[in-house]
C-alpha cells in the first residue's frame, strides 16, 4: 500500500468526481434519466473487477481445488419457496394512498423518531439557555441521504417518550411488519411531506419476479443469491468428488435484489456480483486440515458477547487463539475467516479498517446458525462485504424434503455398528386384503413410528393382541396376526448424514467500492488531482507507455514495447497525446496505473528507458531488457519498488 | 487437434452420457423436475467456460485495447422500446383454447406440412408398388425433436398442393403472423394431438419482463443482448478514448431470451453468455489499420449470391481476396471475420466444419445492414455461433433521437469548410414581449427550418415585410422588425457524424457446446469410454497427478508437485483413488485433461517422473525439473508433444 499519511483528508465529492471523470462507474441508462440502484462499470472499473475476480478464483477456487459451477439466474418459484426466500426475503413498505409514494417502513420510523429526538434536544437546550448544543455527530451516510423529514420541529418530549423512542431505535432492525404497524399507530407516524396518513406496512418481497415460458404458468424469480444452484447440484458435486466430504463448491455470478429505494451508491444496488463458496462438511467433524497454515494470522474481532454489552471495541488476536478460546466455533469457520483476511489484504484493503463482526442471534438470516461478517470501514460507515455463515444443514434438508430426493453423504464405517431396534413387519398376504385401499397409509404410519412408540406398541400388541393405528385421522385396529413389532439385531455398515455448510459469501461490488475509497488520496502539492494506489495485481492497467513527444520516430519503439509487455502478460496503454509528460502521468495516477515507461531521444540512441512508480513518483533508468524484466517482477509481486531503486539508482531528469 | 481419424463414428447419445456423467453440464433445478432451456455447468464445463472467456478477453480486448464495460442486465422499457426490441424481438405463437397448449406457429406449420408430404410420398410409393422408398434422410436434429405430429397419415396429395407445401417450407423463416395465420386457415392446420382448432397466431415477445422497484410503475426487461448498454455509454467511452474513432468497446455477460419451447440442448437456451464487441467507425472510412496482418488468412465463405441460386457450396479464399472482390464489404468487417476465425481455431474448433455465411436481405435483424455469421457444423446441423454484423448508425441514431442527447463524433477538419447558409436571427428585445409565452416555440420552429424553407421565407420577408410561422398548429405572423433571414458565410472547423458500428457478437455457450462435440471421440480399442481432446489452453484442468498407489510415502512428493505446478499457473488435480492407473487416466481422458504425471517408487529413489499425453497416450520420463519445464511449455503452446518425445525419448513401462 502507498503511504497515505501525506494525503489531504478524504473528500467524498472529490472522489466521486474522479470516479465519474475517469469512468470507473456511472449510473446505468443515464441518458434515459437513470434507474436508482443500477450502475455500469466503465473500462477501469471493469478491468479492476476482472482482476479481483481472477484473483478470487486463484486464491479460493484453484488454491483449494473447489468445484466451480455456473448455475442459472432464472429460478422457479418452488425452489425459492422451499429455501424460504418467497416468505422471508422481504422488507416492509407502506404507501401514502393519496400520493402513491412508497416508504420503507423501518427507515421511515427511524427517520421520524430521530427527527423528533433532535427537536426535543433543541427544545431542552433553549429551556436551559445553552447555546452550544452537543448534538450527536451524524455519520457521513446519514448526511448524504435524501431526507424524507425536511424540517425539524422544536418540540419538547416528556422523558418517558424519549426513552421509548431510544429503545425503538436501538432495535429498529428487529421489528416485523405488525410491530412496525403498531409503532406507527401508537406514535402517529405519517408521511413527513404532507402529514398524510399511511397505509399499514405490508411485506414487499425483494426478488424480481418474471414468467418463464409463454403460457404464463411458470412463476420465476431472479436469484437473490448464487447459493441455491449449488445446493440443488449437491448430489452431482458429491459424485464428482468421489462421494467424500469435506469439499467446497464455488460460484461467481450476478444476483439481484429489488430494493425499495436504493441509496449509498455502489453499496446498495439491485444487481450485484457475488462470489460464494459452499463448503460441505461432516457436522460431527468441522475441523479443517489446513488450519495450521493460517492459525498465526491476527484478526480484529467483534464477538457478539462484546456487542451484547453495547460496546464495539475490537479484540485483536490470532485466529488460532480465537478458535482455542471458543470465540470462533470451529477451525473450518476460522480457516475461511483467515483466508478472507489474506485475500482482502492482497487486493489492497486497508487492514486497519477491517473487522470481523459476529452476528447477534436476532439478526441472522433465516438459514444461518452462526455468522461472522468481514466489515470494511469507508465513508458510509462499517460495511458488510463478506459474510461467513454456518448455514448448518438447513438448505439441503429443506430441498431434500420438498423433492423427496436424498441429499446426504454415505460414509463407510470402519467397524459396522450393531443395532438392536424395534422393527415393524406386516404380513403382506393378509394385510392387503384386510385394509384394502387403506393398507398403504396404515403400513406407512406404523413404519414411521419412533423407537419409543414402537416399544409401546409392541407392548400393546403383546398384551391386547392388537394395536391402534391412527392414519390420516382415522383409527384402525391391527390384529397380531397381521403385524409383528419386535426387537431385531442388525448391522449398519455405513453412516448416512446431511452435511453442514460453511459459506463465505463475497459482495464483490462492495469490495471493489471500498477498495477504490481506500486507494484514493491526493498529493498535498496537487490536491486537485487524485491518485488511486491500487496494488499492481489488481490495477486496471499495469503500465503506461509515454513517448516524450509525438515525433514519428518514437512509434516503432513504442509499438514494439507495448506488444512485448502484452506478450508477457503486462497490460499496458500508450498515451501519445500532446499533453506534457507530467500531465499524462497525472491522468494515469487517476486511473491507478502503477508504472510508467518513458521513451525519449536517448532511447532511440542507446535503447535505455525510464521507469516511474506511481506512489513515490520516483524514476529509475536502465536498458529496455533490464527495465522490462524488473517491470514483470514488480507487477507479479516478486520485486519491491525499493529494490528496483536500489538496483538501478534513482534517476532524476526533468523531461518536459 | 488430435487426429480423430481413428475414432469410431460420433454418437450423440454416448456423447451426452459422458457430459452428464462427468458433470460438464446438466439441466438446472433437476431435482425439482428441471426447466427447459436452463442449464448448469458443473466443474469441467465451468472451467472450460472460464478458459474460453479468458482467451476471448486476451485475443480481443487486451490485444486490441478495447474498452471493456460491464452494464446492467435489468433494462427499462424505454430503452428497449427505442432499440426496437419491444416491437420486433418476437416469435409467433398459437394456442389450443381447449387444452391451453401453446405452439410456436412457424414450427407447427413446418412439422404438419412435412408430415403430409411424407404421407404423400408413401401413398405414391404404394400406388407404384415400390417397396424401397427413397425417403429423404432426416437430420439428427429432427430425429431427436419431440414430435408434435405423432402419426403420419398415408394420403395422396395432388401435385399442385405438393408444390405449394414445398414453396411454403422453403421460406418458412420469412413469414409474419398474418401470413402464418393465412397459411394455417388455407391448409387447415390444427393441433395434431386432438385435431382441435387453434387460435390465430399472436406475437410473443421473447424478453423476460419484470417490475423494477416496489410501486409497479417501472416496467423492465432482462436484456436480450449486451449491446444496448454499450451504445448508451457511447459519450463516456468516446471521451475515454480522447474523442477519437475508431475504437471498440466490449462486454462479456449474460443475456436472456424467453423461448416459446426451447430444444436442441445448450444451443437454444433461455439464459446465455455472450461476448460482444461494438467497433465504432467513421462511416466514410471503414478501413482497418491492422487488416494487412490478417489479409492472408483463408476463410470458407457462403455469400448471399451463392445462396440466392439455391446453392450451399462454400467458396474458399483469403479474406484479402474477399474484400478486394467486394464479397466482404470493407476491411473492418474483414478484419474481424479473420480474427474470429483465428480465435475459433485457437480454442479447438475443427476448421473444416466452420463457414462464414452471409445473411440474405430478408433474414437480417431489424438493426443490421450487412451480416456474416460464423456457422459451425455439429450433430444439430450448421449452427450460428458468432454474428458479425454492420449495425450502421441505427442504434446511436434512435437513442439520440429518443433522449435528445447527441451521440456523435466531432472531428477537427484539416481545413475549415466555408459555408454560405441562410440564418434566422430574432430580435430578442422585441420578440419576447410580442409573442410572450409562444415566443420559444415560434423561434424554435423558425430555427428548425431547412435551408430550402429558409430561402423561401427570406424571400417572403423581403416581399411582404412579414413571414408566416406555424408552430404547434397555430399560425403566427412575424414582422420584419422582429427577425432577419439572410445568407451568411461561416467557417466550419469540425465535422460532426454518427459513427457506424461493426459488431462481432459471440454466443459463448454455443461455441462451448460445438467445441465439446468437435473434441469428442472414442478409441477403437475402448469404444465405451470417450476422450475429449481439448487444446491445453482451454482444457478444464491441465494435468492429472497420479501416485502409483495409495502408499503414504508418495504424499509429500505429490503435494509438492501439485503446489509447484499451481504456482506456475498449471491447474492440476490429484487422483489418489485406488483405481488402477489405466482407469484413472481413462477417467481424465473423459474430462479432457491433456497431460498426466505419474509418481512411482523410482520417483522416490531418483526424482524422475513420467509424463503422459492424452491423445497419443505416449509417455516420456525425466527429472522432475525437466518434466515440469516441459509441461509448462506444452500447456503454453511453446512446445509440441512431438518435440517432447524427441527430447526425452518414448518411455514404455507397464506400471499396473
Amino acid at each position: 500500500m502507498a503511504d497515505l499519511s501525506r494525503s489531504v483528508p478524504f473528500d467524498r465529492s472529490q472522489f466521486e468526481e474522479l470516479m465519474k471523470k475517469r469512468f470507473f462507474f456511472s449510473p446505468s441508462f443515464q441518458i434515459y434519466g437513470g434507474i436508482s440502484g443500477l450502475f455500469d462499470y466503465g473500462p477501469p472499473g471493469s478491468a479492476l473487477q476482472t482482476n479481483i475476480v481472477d484473483l478470487w478464483r486463484k486464491h479460493f477456487i484453484i488454491e483449494e481445488s473447489m468445484l466451480e459451477v455456473d448455475c442459472s439466474m432464472l429460478t422457479p418459484h418452488d425452489v425459492l419457496k422451499t429455501s424460504g426466500h418467497v416468505d422471508k426475503f422481504c422488507d416492509w413498505m407502506c404507501k401514502d394512498p393519496s400520493t402513491g409514494e412508497i416508504f420503507r417502513a423501518d427507515h421511515l420510523v427511524e427517520e421520524v423518531l430521530e427527527a423528533r429526538l433532535k427537536g426535543d434536544k433543541e427544545a431542552r437546550a433553549k429551556e436551559t439557555g445553552a447555546t452550544n448544543v452537543a448534538v450527536q455527530e451524524e455519520s457521513e451516510d446519514k448526511k448524504k441521504r435524501k431526507k424524507k423529514v425536511k424540517e425539524i420541529k422544536v418540540t419538547r418530549l416528556d422523558d418517558e417518550t424519549v426513552r421509548e423512542y431510544e429503545f425503538i431505535l436501538a432495535q429498529i432492525d428487529n421489528y416485523d411488519g405488525e410491530q412496525l404497524s403498531d409503532i406507527m399507530k401508537i406514535h402517529d407516524i405519517r408521511n413527513p411531506a404532507n402529514n398524510g396518513e399511511l397505509e399499514s406496512p405490508r411485506q414487499f418481497n425483494l426478488m424480481f419476479q418474471t414468467q418463464i415460458g409463454p403460457s404464463g404458468g411458470l412463476q420465476g424469480y431472479l436469484r437473490p443469491e448464487t447459493a441455491q444452484g449449488q445446493f440443488l447440484n449437491f448430489n452431482r458435486l458429491l459424485e464428482f468428488n468421489n462421494g467424500k466430504v469435506p469439499f467446497a463448491s464455488a460460484m461467481i455470478g450476478k444476483a439481484f435484489r429489488n430494493e425499495i429505494s436504493p441509496r449509498s451508491g455502489l453499496l446498495r444496488v439491485r444487481e450485484f456480483l457475488m462470489g460464494e463458496v459452499e463448503h460441505f462438511v461432516d457436522p460431527q467433524n468441522k475441523e479443517h486440515d489446513r488450519f495450521d497454515e493460517v492459525a498465526h494470522i491476527p484478526l480484529r474481532l467483534l464477538p457478539k458477547s462484546v456487542q451484547a454489552e453495547g460496546k464495539s471495541e475490537v479484540v485483536e488476536m490470532t485466529i488460532g487463539e480465537a478458535v482455542k478460546k471458543g470465540i470462533v466455533d470451529n477451525t473450518t469457520l476460522g480457516y475461511f475467516m483467515a483466508r478472507i483476511s489474506l485475500f482482502l489484504e492482497k487486493i489492497g484493503i486497508d487492514m486497519s479498517r477491517l473487522r470481523f463482526r459476529q452476528h447477534m442471534s436476532n439478526e441472522m438470516a433465516h438459514y444461518a446458525c452462526d455468522c461472522w461478517d468481514a466489515e470494511i470501514q469507508c465513508s458510509y460507515g462499517w460495511i458488510e462485504c463478506v459474510g461467513c455463515a454456518d448455514r448448518s444443514a438447513y438448505d439441503l434438508t429443506v430441498h431434500s424434503k420438498a423433492t423427496k430426493t436424498p441429499l446426504v453423504v454415505q460414509e463407510a464405517l470402519p467397524e459396522p455398528i450393531v443395532l438392536n431396534e424395534y422393527v415393524v413387519e406386516v404380513n403382506k398376504k393378509k394385510f392387503g386384503p384386510r385394509f384394502k385401499r387403506d393398507a398403504k397409509v396404515v403400513e406407512e404410519e406404523m413404519l414411521s413410528w419412533t423407537q419409543e412408540v414402537k416399544e409401546a406398541k409392541s407392548a400393546q400388541l403383546a398384551s391386547q393382541g392388537k394395536v391402534t393405528v391412527v392414519a390420516n385421522g382415522v383409527e384402525h385396529q391391527v390384529d397380531a396376526e397381521l403385524v409383528t413389532i419386535e426387537k431385531q439385531q442388525r448391522k449398519e455398515h455405513t453412516r448416512t448424514f446431511t452435511p453442514n455448510v460453511i459459506e463465505p459469501s463475497f459482495g464483490l461490488g462492495r469490495l471493489l467500492y471500498c477498495l477504490m475509497e481506500h486507494s484514493f488520496w491526493a498529493r498535498p502539492e496537487d490536491t486537485q488531482r487524485g491518485v488511486l494506489s491500487f496494488p499492481a495485481v489488481v490495477a486496471p492497467i499495469k503500465a503506461l507507455i509515454v513517448p516524450l513527444s509525438r515525433n514519428a520516430e518514437f512509434n516503432p519503439v513504442v509499438r514494439k514495447l507495448s506488444a512485448k509487455l502484452r506478450s508477457l502478460g503486462v497490460s499496458n496503454k500508450v498515451d501519445d497525446s500532446n499533453a506534457n509528460i507530467g500531465r499524462r502521468y497525472a491522468r494515469n495516477d487517476e486511473l491507478g496505473t502503477p508504472f510508467g515507461l518513458t521513451v525519449d531521444f536517448e532511447t532511440l540512441e542507446n535503447g535505455s528507458i525510464t521507469l516511474r512508480e506511481r506512489d513515490t513518483t520516483k524514476q529509475v533508468r536502465g536498458t529496455q531488457e533490464e527495465i522490462i524484466n524488473a517491470l514483470v517482477a514488480l507487477t507479479e509481486g516478486k520485486m519491491l519498488w525499493n529494490d528496483a531503486v536500489e538496483k538501478f539508482g534513482e534517476f532524476n531528469a526533468t523531461q518536459e
